[in-house]
């Protein structure tokens, strides 16, 4: 495929923080960034800024808050624009400074389709203080269609620049993307949209494809597809789709080699039965992660059966 | 999607011995039979009838030969019948027995487009044995349209149960998917046809959607997706998707659980760089394959500059 209008985000260290508590090191960070920088994408998004009085810097790694000065320890300005991301509800208005004295342009507001009226205020609060904002709404699939539609007409009704569909769970096949991807576009004139997906069943990049040819003209992917549980949609896959020329991969290949890798065996995310049985089952990987933690054998087929039949209601 | 006339196939053990000369032992393969007829597959391959004038037993384990008493040992009649994969130009015609003296039902001739004509005469022999017979079209991507066309005109004219689209090679994406499925369909008329993918580039799922989407009523698959490489469409999440309630997804992920887990660990096949790399770039994982076996590091964009110059010809 070739839109050279698509623009591609990378969430490597805040989707992979989920696997660490965002304890990555600043050289690594940086490494990350300047490869990234050279590959061309056009957003690196470094992490959260979360509350510190909702969450100890004791307990986190940097990259739980992207102070100011540790972002500018790692990023540098150039092509490639630094993102944040903000959860509603877990952020300090106060800790968002006006964009020409920071090395922040894009936030995203993370948000359930219930929270959109704080999700839309805390939007507000940024533009008002000068950055480009996106609106990302999670676990769509746990949302009703009644839901989602209220929640992207208020969208359509605002200056938010970007909308994204996330697949939090790793739920969704390649014909839900299709009928949801149609939906955005139809209901959000104007706006661009992207999208985020998750690997529990092997589809996030097939998933990015479909998103892609029905209109996305944002996509999300990290390196090596490092993630929460099963992860994400690998970056290097999406760039050689592309096939755009200002994009460049081979920063990413070698970024893979030389922290990838080793960061897999350690972290371990990636396709595993258990995510994938969440992910069918359209639930949150929490139970996988803890049945591959724990010793003794439950077997997979009886995880399946209990998260299948849930509690009778 | 429910489309209830959609056959699986396994091909666990046939695939899988790529990765170790088909030296699993037969206590395991008699429990992956076992496994797999419980979960309802409509067909289970369990190796490879090749020439013993070609290939050596003392070289090979007894899934690359298929002998009717190895076959015997693992296998019972039930309603998931053998299949076994023949090369075109590796097998020994007098091995092939009547089919009422033997408990394989289905072979499968495997053959590039310029070897047609040696398929059409292996797979006659094959009918005129009594077996159902699929001719498996290999390296499609590395085939001209012309030459693709003319061996689906011969295909057509024959008694063949069934076609197979295969990317060897793990290259193509979803659109091209979209675009071969419709060919085999218009050009085959009245004969089923499948699919078999690879997961260089984390497709193999996503391309077995797309076609079973476009018409294919045939899809293989392997058990936590063992296979060459980066290997195959895991059967669990087909299974899961097909929503057909004759199948029962939690014996495979039993397997899954209770072998290969363990071998995945040993044998190493699933998403890799380097396959990305020869995948995207429409090779054969050879390289890739010899490269992660190599203890100097070549930089991967190094690998990627070498395949994809080629030798300027």
């Amino acid at each position: 495929m070739y839109r050279p209008e698509v623009r591609l985000l990378d969430c490597t260290i805040r989707d992979g923080g989920l696997m660490n508590n965002w304890n990555f090191d600043k050289a690594m960070v940086k490494d990350v960034f300047d490869g990234l920088a050279k590959a061309g994408l056009d957003y690196v998004e470094l992490g959260y800024r979360a509350d510190k009085k909702l969450f100890s810097p004791d307990e986190y790694g940097p990259w739980r808050f992207c102070d100011e000065e540790d972002l500018r320890e790692v990023a540098y300005p150039c092509d490639s624009k630094v993102s944040i991301m903000c959860d509603v509800g877990r952020t300090d208005y106060d800790t968002i400074l006006p964009a020409d004295e920071s090395i922040v342009h894009l936030i995203r507001v993370a948000t359930y389709v219930n929270d959109v009226e704080e999700a839309l205020r805390l939007s507000r609060h940024c533009k008002e203080q000068g950055y480009e904002v996106s609106v990302n709404i999670m676990a769509v699939s746990h949302a009703t269609e009644a839901e989602l539609d209220a929640c992207l007409e208020k969208l359509a009704k605002t200056d938010i620049d970007m909308v994204y569909f996330v697949d939090s769970f790793g739920f969704f096949n390649i014909d839900q993307v299709k009928y949801y991807c149609e939906k955005y576009v139809s209901r959000l004139p104007g706006k661009h949209f992207g999208v985020h997906t998750h690997n529990n069943q092997q589809l996030a990049f097939g998933n990015t494809i479909e998103a892609l040819q029905k209109g996305a003209s944002l996509a999300d992917g990290t390196i090596y597809g490092i993630g929460r549980a099963a992860g994400n949609c690998p970056l290097e896959l999406i760039m050689s789709y592309l096939q755009n020329p200002r994009f460049d991969v081979r920063p990413v290949l070698d970024l893979v080699q030389r922290y990838f890798e080793s960061l897999k065996q350690e972290l371990r995310w990636g396709y595993e039965v258990p995510y994938a049985i969440t992910g069918l089952l359209n639930q949150h990987p929490r139970t996988a992660m803890a049945l591959m933690k724990e010793t003794d054998e439950k077997p997979y087929s009886a995880f399946y059966d209990e998260l299948k039949q849930g509690d009778g209601a």
